[in-house]
């Protein structure tokens, strides 16, 4: 039985080719690739070696096959993804803008993934589940937040963690509900990993210290800053760690965060200490931002535990 | 006031851009490119000169905006066409197999064209309507069908003919019920614009001699059956007339029978000769197929007129 369960958009994603491309032009693009997520997380945290399960929807099509397969391939308990007949497999498309920015154009919420809904979650699922990861990506409607809410009171139940990544982007989160949905699951999660400016928007205080207080102060054991180039900083109630970012060429940063993710929470469901995870995780980020594809530089915990032995000079213990 | 009005799709086109790729394998992609069969059609019955009015619906996104922007330069009343937030426009994703067949993995009924509906279908706008025209695609779901109905009685009401083409693709037609429905308006149109295969599909019937006398007893004015490389046949009550195939280079065939039947019911429009608009109509779509993407080699009327010229070596008159 699956240690780490999520919920949520199984997608592909089809990027612009070139940076500044519009999506008013006709232009290249390149995929599709295996995305979504939920997706990127669960297949991260199976590739580190934990007994991974999704809960999600794809359609009956080439590109529901493609996340099915890859899916499959790196471990992940696929067992509980619906093929629906007759709704097509969600998609993301993507460009970049000169500054870095990324569009979006999606179709998740009206896509197979849209039809996540309560049913889909089962109790006997959650029997071993450690972590139930929640990505806020994933509330993009009511049935598959009310899916997520059913997973967090069964792993709950059963004794398992809340992990968290809210996961803001403008294009999902345009109205202050679905802030408050995400405010009320940040404050029930145990492992939080979320980017600066997300968590002043959730917290409304822009002075981060205050923020991770008030966190800690409610419940949370591990809230992790990610910080794209300029690493991630891991607080606990006892400490406070910075890990600097692991210089690398980058070529898509889509989906870094997602496998940052699935290794920290992978991590430490195997025993890893927080301080180690969050170094492990920060190096599978880097390592994710150098292929393009959001979930094609996930990689093994050996790996990673290799790149951490060279960069650190020390075993990850 | 619009002489030719049509209701249905609009979608972004996303291109495979090698032959034999497949849905399932990460490539390369050449898009978007403005489409959906009606679309398509309009776009060229008012290139070709006649006031033409599409009623549809598109996301606030910039797949929608390159659809509104190429169909208002070539003189589309885009007037009824809605722009729904929070909905994101069809895209429709195409590759090409080595025997030729295309396969198509769409975004339609579930985007927003899948929200048009009657109440987008106002008496008024009907006024002039000499030509209200039906793409068999366009019935993907109940809201749509009720539109077209409607479309269908307001054309009729006021003295306009109804001209159809089945448009079915293995995709969308997948069960008997929409057979019928197709069925249904096929026998209310007096220009009708298909492939042997439809008509025999539709009919029940393999002899195309046989069903084309059934429709013309059932007040069919036109018949055309598109036979791609191998020209095109014009029935009337009174004539056959075979139209051979202008020779060019086929670089992408989606959209051209779209092409053909606007230049067609254009033609008919202004007044030309059944057998001129056929002639028209099959030069328009061999001009199609010479550009990428489903609406890039629409043309304008003095063009073609130019080509017969060439071709025929005679005025189109």
């Amino acid at each position: 039985m699956a240690e780490i369960i999520t919920i949520g958009e199984i997608l592909v994603e089809v990027m612009a080719k070139n940076n500044d491309q519009k999506f008013e032009e006709t232009g290249e693009y390149v995929g599709p690739f295996p995305s979504g997520a939920p997706a990127i997380f669960i297949d991260q945290a199976a590739r580190c070696g934990s007994r991974s399960l999704i809960i999600s929807a794809i359609g009956s099509d080439g590109f529901g096959r493609m996340n099915l397969h890859r899916l499959q391939r790196d471990g992940v308990d696929v067992s509980r993804i619906k093929v629906l007949e007759g709704q097509t497999t969600g998609v993301a498309f993507v460009t970049y803008q000169k500054d870095g920015e990324r569009d979006f154009i999606y179709h998740i919420s009206n896509a197979a993934c849209g039809y996540i809904d309560e049913k889909d979650v089962c109790e006997e699922d959650f029997r071993d589940c450690h972590f139930f990861h929640v990505m806020g990506s994933s509330i993009y409607n009511r049935n598959t937040y009310l899916a997520i809410t059913k997973g967090i009171e069964l792993c709950l139940k059963q004794g398992g963690k809340i992990s968290f990544d809210p996961n803001v982007r403008k294009e999902i989160i345009t109205d202050n509900e679905k802030r408050n949905l995400l405010i009320e699951i940040l404050y029930q999660s145990h492992i939080i990993l979320l980017g600066e400016k997300e968590l002043s928007y959730l917290m409304g205080e822009e002075q981060e210290r205050k923020n991770v207080e008030t966190l800690l102060g409610r419940g949370a054991e591990m809230i992790i800053v990610k910080r794209g180039k300029r690493g991630a900083t891991l607080y606990t109630p006892n400490n406070t760690v910075h890990v600097g970012a692991y210089p690398v060429e980058e070529v898509d940063s889509t989906g870094a965060g997602d496998c940052f993710g699935g290794t920290f929470v992978s991590c430490i469901n195997q025993g890893l200490r927080p301080e180690v995870a969050v170094r492990l995780a920060s190096l599978a980020g880097a390592k994710a931002v150098t292929k393009k594809g959001p979930m094609e530089g996930n990689t093994t915990l050996e790996e990673l535990k290799r790149m951490y032995e060279e960069h650190y000079n020390q075993k990850p213990v």
